[in-house]
């Protein structure tokens, strides 16, 4: 695994709540919700930063994403995402976890959003999401 | 609130098991286990980026530095940290998330590190440790 970290997605309990929250109160800009198009692709992004953005999305749709149950204990609360460069790539860091110890939730496949990913837990529970995804770059 | 995302903080049951899982494992370099000369002080940072550093800190000193109980649930597992320029931002940032509803569990005061802090919770119960650190530049 690169030293790096491009998403950190907070799970929440109602999209608009919090959207309102960040975006009315903090005042972190963004486009608002986006991808209601998809079922479970409701999504809210803040661009905090050069390379990190930060994500809001239900804790439903998180849940089913990484195939994890727990939503209102901490496992499966925060996901970070660490986006590699190729598909192949998301296979060897996702083998690397497993030798790790992690925990796979979700073995590497296809997603609606047309990328690429799986998702494991550390030792502690937190959740990984290893992604590839063609519409961002990644840095070297 | 700047759009600025600076160090996102897993609490870990075992730091010796954690370090292990991410620099052995995941092959993130880092210096190890830094800040035993304190007490509550020891913690693990991976820079992650230009700009992002990944901070492993056991689940009891967080809870005491951010005076939160719940460990063992979401809340206070994750504390994404955003770091301002001056202690009087830390105030305004503060202040601005109490009047947008968030639950302040920490009020700003100076801290053992030589910085200047204060934790709330959104709405969700996702922490945020807004800090002063003298020994981090912030960009603007």
């Amino acid at each position: 695994m690169k030293p790096r970290l491009k998403v950190l997605t907070l799970a929440v309990n109602d999209l608009e709540k919090s959207l309102a929250f960040y975006r009315d109160g903090m005042e972190l800009p963004t486009k608002g919700i986006i991808g209601q198009e998809f079922e479970d692709g409701a999504v809210v992004f803040f661009h905090m930063g050069d390379d990190l953005i930060l994500a809001l999305y239900p804790a439903p749709s998180l849940a089913k994403d990484a195939k994890i149950s727990a939503t209102q204990t901490r496992l499966g609360a925060v996901s970070i995402g660490h986006i590699v460069k190729s598909k192949e790539e998301v296979d060897v860091v996702m083998k690397q976890a497993e030798d790790a110890g992690a925990t796979i939730t979700d073995r590497p496949h296809d997603r609606f959003w047309g990328g690429y990913s799986g998702y494991f837990q550390d030792p502690d529970g937190h959740l990984w999401e290893i992604a590839w995804n063609p519409q961002w770059t990644v840095a070297d």
